[in-house]
């Protein structure tokens, strides 16, 4: 097992947060329309189901991305959904330090990604997608897999 | 002030609740869907939203309707949503007996329905439309009429 | 067939987002309330539903305005909600330019409304309210209406 | 640590889902209700956000009880709610049959509730409230308990 | 061009709609557990946001199947999700018959999926995969790909 | 009965909204984190169900503090939930003038938190807990205490 550093724990004041109401548009585009913004480097999209006027059901979209994304954020949603106008505003993040270790497990080492909150471990996560194809290609279930991930991480502290 | 009898408390037993999940519909649409059942006779309808396959933030339709008006209700979903399929089921609804008094206000006389349970009453419901009517006619605020009525209605208890 | 310019496209660094929670408020009042921001000048108004303390479901009330109706949206607010406090922030909008066209289709012309992003036409919206008169005037489903102006709008381009 | 036999696994036929909709009542109430529903014997109780007419945020009560508390459940939902009317239905639960160990940590022992199916533990819960206590005790994140409990759990099997 | 048909409408009485509510388990876990019921003959599953005790935000899994699945999908929720009992009861599904037609684009063939209701065309749905990779291949957003499918759909009326 | 002046109606441009968005982490504990982050000074959190990547149900946890509480918040949000960052903004509270007073029921009396708009009384909500206390002291439903102190403040004004 190994650990090796990652970028430092920071406060990052360069980022925006960006929001689009969406009454007029099938649930069927925005699952694509999501992949899009995280390809095209959003650091997060998600939707929040909304009540708007005249009983529709809408969908709130809010993504969060760097000053540098604004652009290409924006052309998205403007080609790929239907609104007519985006709104925005900054934000500061605060953000752990993040390390990646290895523990060892009977179906081979997983990743955990671990988060330091002023120099101490606060997060241990395995990684979703190693934990997934470990499930897939021994066929048990994914939540045994994460147990025996605990185990092994508990037995290394 | 005067109550007259309305409905007797009962079972029904012949009520259906029907289902659809909607992802490649746009919201703006289904404001407009849930008008169109309830004049054709639905009891209820109304929205869930829904996490759907690959990312797609759905909506569930849901109604409650007598058995005379399955086949009306299956013709408006069809005709102006985009399912595919309708699902539902029978099931039973306890109602209150309903009876209506008015009751006196310094804007006149207001409308309240009261719910009989048992022969006691549990329920006393201002009628929204009188209330709001009232509120835009005078102009004051929707909670101040609702506020009166409530005391009026305290006071002739 | 004609088309006609409205705005430009823009950023308004004016607007103001408002915020107030509920979990003291029936339902039914704050249909009303919405219509009532709306008159008064809102640009957007939506509810979200918030889980809040003391397993209380709540409703996160969220409205757009320019700095201008500030005082206004905050009269309706304390009047007519029971909020004892409203919180609120700036923000940008990017809106595009809109144009405002006309297509023919079977039962007469319809509006269609346009967004134009650096000078190219990537919305196309036919006006909801015209779509449903024709819906409701000829006995039609409404997305009939729409799959018509949307291939009136394709054979014009 | 021992092991003692709970319920066995088992089809239940005498359930009943009832359901209420609810746009006239402030969610403050609706905390209270879920308490007195599950004290009265309720075994589920839970709220969805819904989509009512007039543009009215709602909430949809659902719980779950056996054919033996209808009548209290509907006592409750009379009295302490709005509603004018409750829809019910029967359905059938497949419950697991549920053993409680207790595993050792540094501050004393947790229980862990498992669940069988078909002879095989699926399910190994820590006991919320336990962790809950312990975390209060020793002032330590609640997560840190979990993760504990999760090792000791590794480590006897 | 071309169509062949495809299943005939009909009423589906043997179908089992099936809930699960969690308040333990990840939704990282979830997203998953979408995947593994669809991949084992589920014909939908949905998710739904709910309020349950103590305050917790939880998940209302509900999946439909029909009766041969039964066993299948109890193994899956049993041995993938955290809960020790699963609820389910029987319901009719009326499904429209549906048929497949090809359409020209610029960009080639699209496959439209029709569903007919008493004998007439009430739905026209492109599929979303192709128009997904015909975006993807020609770098054109979704939704204008939609639009071209709509208008030659138009024309061959 | 008495009044007794509190705070008064300001504006508080001091106040900053954390917001957090969270996929793996069971819902059980965010019922918990609630009540940590209330405890330490935390003027407001609430819950909302979003969309994120990978069809993953999630929770959206949002906060108000003052400037001098943001470090107390963070901390319980690295200790306690599973993120790796928080992100948080300004923003201003326009808040009422709150006055307490009692009225007089026939359970004893009643405190009533009254908000103060421009001079004008705008809201007058019963106490909560003191509410719930005489419902359960006498046995008779909460609604019926609101409705029995609505009465008795109509009748003193």
């Amino acid at each position: 097992m190994g650990t090796h550093p990652s970028n430092h724990e920071h406060l990052d004041d360069q980022m925006i947060k960006m929001e689009v109401n969406l009454d007029d548009i099938p649930g069927e585009w925005l699952g694509y329309v999501m992949d899009l913004l995280f390809d095209a480097g959003a650091n997060d999209v998600f939707y929040t189901p909304i009540y708007m006027k005249k009983n529709r059901p809408g969908v709130l979209l809010q993504l969060l991305c760097s000053q540098k994304h604004v652009n290409t954020m924006k052309e998205i949603l403007f080609k790929e959904t239907t609104t007519l106008g985006i709104r925005y505003y900054p934000l500061t993040v605060h953000r752990l330090e993040r390390m990646f270790r290895k523990v060892s497990t009977e179906w081979g080492p997983v990743t955990v990604k671990e988060g330091m909150y002023d120099g101490q471990v606060v997060q241990s996560a395995p990684e979703f997608e190693e934990c997934k194809s470990i499930s897939q290609t021994h066929n048990i279930p994914l939540k045994k897999v994460y147990e025996m991930v605990w185990k092994a991480l508990g037995n290394e502290n």
